[in-house]
């Protein structure tokens, strides 16, 4: 029995300091629940990814309070957190748990509430995601651990740091201008006509990284309908289903070493994904990948399998991760132009690739597209998360 | 296929200043690990439950740093959050993931560290267990919670407020005796021959809730190893099984209404859990239960179905609940006598029922002890899980 998704829904990511991190997740879902064509009565169970909902709205314990206020009280709802990669693992359990048979039909979803948590609240809790007992005490937040991955990539494959600036300046081009045509992201309509130049001289962040190579603090909630084969047939018939999903974990960063940008879980997440799909990269239509910085792309798309180690950064200068190139990658504008609301990324990128299998991301559809990854980072290599769907 | 629990771990309750988080739930696992007789590469995932890592420790995304720290990097390790339910909805989930064949072997545990994070952060730190948005901010924290479930319990059913004192300050007492024989307890050696005037007379902390009708704040870790049947036969002969699981949800206390003392979330939880083990209340030889607060150990004993609603403090009070009654309840000092590190507490459940089980418990075993029930509740009954196991 294969495993659908059939409905996806999400807020506008951006700015929403009226909104509490439940009314995020509510918002989304029952936009996916209209998406799918059922009723609220058909949802088994609730898998919910959030970060810091400690920090951000006083709030741990948020699952059960999620599924009160959707109507659905009494049903199992689990949350799930993972930092960045917290509705991906979700995501995943879910797909297990229905393939497994437990359930017919699930919802699966995420918020957060960066954006209008203030900056020094959102670097404070962002920070959470890194080792908090040694390394974030040292000092270390994330531009602090992608700006040493950047340094550690460029001095490990040979290439001068300005040239890989450029390159790197040339993924935040790219995500800039797709997500300033995709009107859920926090961009829209902003920076899609960015330069190399104008990333290169934005504001130095941490060194290599400026502004334009990060991706902003964000609000917003993703959620989706996830269901088993026979159930998805009856209820609609535009399902895409999950081919196979794979999950590791990293651990300290003073013990991952080369894994910095070499990002051995990650490998073994998208393996894992792999095998279960009976597909090899070279068959991948598009990608989602965690751009949370502009190298953060590039190593994912090698860790991923999709190019080799020290050459991903060549493959976007050249155009090939262009909605029109060989391999796509972000399409949504990723983390860098749709935003980054940590626990509802993952099902973000679910949303995204959902839409684009369908064909009806018509801001930045990706031509022809049959089989879709996604890839979510949680911390500093903490908790890797590669999902791939596909239609018949 | 039956799922198995072949080893179990904890660390002593207490106060913990010295070790984070992932010493703590290191320390439990190693001890899980040995009493399983298996080798760390036996084990293929990961479950750990934590509430609020985030303030204690600055630590959010601790599941691959718990996987690394145990020397487990690579495999996929989740972490699960529901308050004071965490590392039960993580052993339920690992329950099914092992049942649905997708791991022979894995471990599941939990930790936190309220008491070495002293009074105000604890004390803020629980309260994000009830709603952040509505509840916390009307000044609500749990002994406030309790406290009203206490005295509509009392008029609900018209039971003299004093009456239902006396009785709950048995709960206290009984509770209290078995923690002191526990040596992993944080009690240990004290409080154990309390009088019903004791905790009537000592500081009332939300009327009618004296500081002796409360559970104390604790840090500790605790970790269990679950595996397929065929797994632990190899390994070991004195498996436990798992006999059934339940979870369900409730939400917001102002929907809630008679639900804060009918608790229909583990009513339902519970019957999930029976239905699933094929047994009756009548079957179980002793249950351990959330005794957060006196209170609390009553209400969830007529929600699980071991008595009518309202009628269990009188059970209490007529030793029905004891070691040598018809029910022992929380024979290892329950929450109250053992003390509540959130995030470990669901799994120090399974550790007693298993030690209980295995006729090891000898501090205060409960004689031809064949199947046991485990009972948590996380937030003000928003996560509910029940778990039932046995020995052939």
């Amino acid at each position: 029995m294969r495993v659908a998704v059939i409905g996806v829904g999400m807020t506008k990511f951006g700015k929403h300091p009226d909104k509490s991190l439940v009314d995020l997740f509510a918002y989304a879902f029952f936009e996916a629940l209209e998406d799918a064509n059922i009723e609220l009565k058909n949802v088994e169970a609730i898998y919910f990814g959030n970060f810091v909902g400690e920090m951000t709205d006083g709030s741990a314990n948020l699952s059960g309070f999620v599924a009160d206020e959707v109507g659905l009280k009494n049903i199992p709802a689990i949350r799930y957190e993972g930092a960045c990669a917290s509705s991906s693992v979700a995501f995943r359990e879910a797909v297990r748990a229905v393939k497994a048979g437990y359930y017919n039909c699930v919802a699966v979803g995420g918020a957060e509430k960066l954006l209008s948590a203030g900056t020094a609240i959102g670097t404070r809790a962002l920070a959470m995601a890194v080792d908090g007992v040694y390394e974030m005490t040292a000092g270390l937040t994330f531009p602090g651990v992608f700006a040493l991955a950047a340094r550690y990539y460029a001095k490990k494959y040979e290439i001068p740091l300005q040239k890989l600036r450029e390159m790197m300046a040339q993924v935040s081009v790219k995500n800039h201008k797709y997500g300033a045509a995709n009107p859920k992201a926090q961009f829209y309509g902003k920076y899609g006509d960015l330069k190399v130049e104008d990333v290169l001289n934005s504001r130095m962040i941490c060194s290599p990284l400026t502004l334009l190579d990060c991706c902003p603090m964000t609000d917003g909630g993703s959620a989706v309908i996830v269901a088993n084969e026979k159930f998805a047939k009856e209820v609609c018939d535009n399902s895409v289903y999950v081919l196979g999903t794979g999950q590791a974990s990293g651990g300290s960063l003073f013990r991952q070493g080369e894994d910095i940008i070499k990002a051995i879980p990650r490998k073994i997440a998208a393996e894992m994904a792999f095998r279960e799909a009976k597909i090899t990269p070279k068959d991948v239509d598009f990608v989602e990948v965690h751009d949370c910085f502009t190298i953060a792309e590039i190593i994912a798309l090698e860790a991923m399998g999709f190019f080799e180690y020290g050459t991903a950064c060549y493959a976007t200068a050249e155009g090939v991760t262009s909605i029109d190139g060989d391999l796509p990658v972000n399409p949504d504008g990723g983390l860098i132009g749709k935003g980054h609301p940590v626990g509802a990324t993952g099902t973000s990128q679910i949303y995204t690739a959902v839409k684009q299998l369908r064909n009806e991301f018509k801001w930045n559809q990706v031509e022809d597209a049959r089989i879709a990854m996604t890839d979510t980072l949680g911390g500093d290599f903490g908790t890797l998360v590669n999902i791939i769907l596909g239609v018949d």
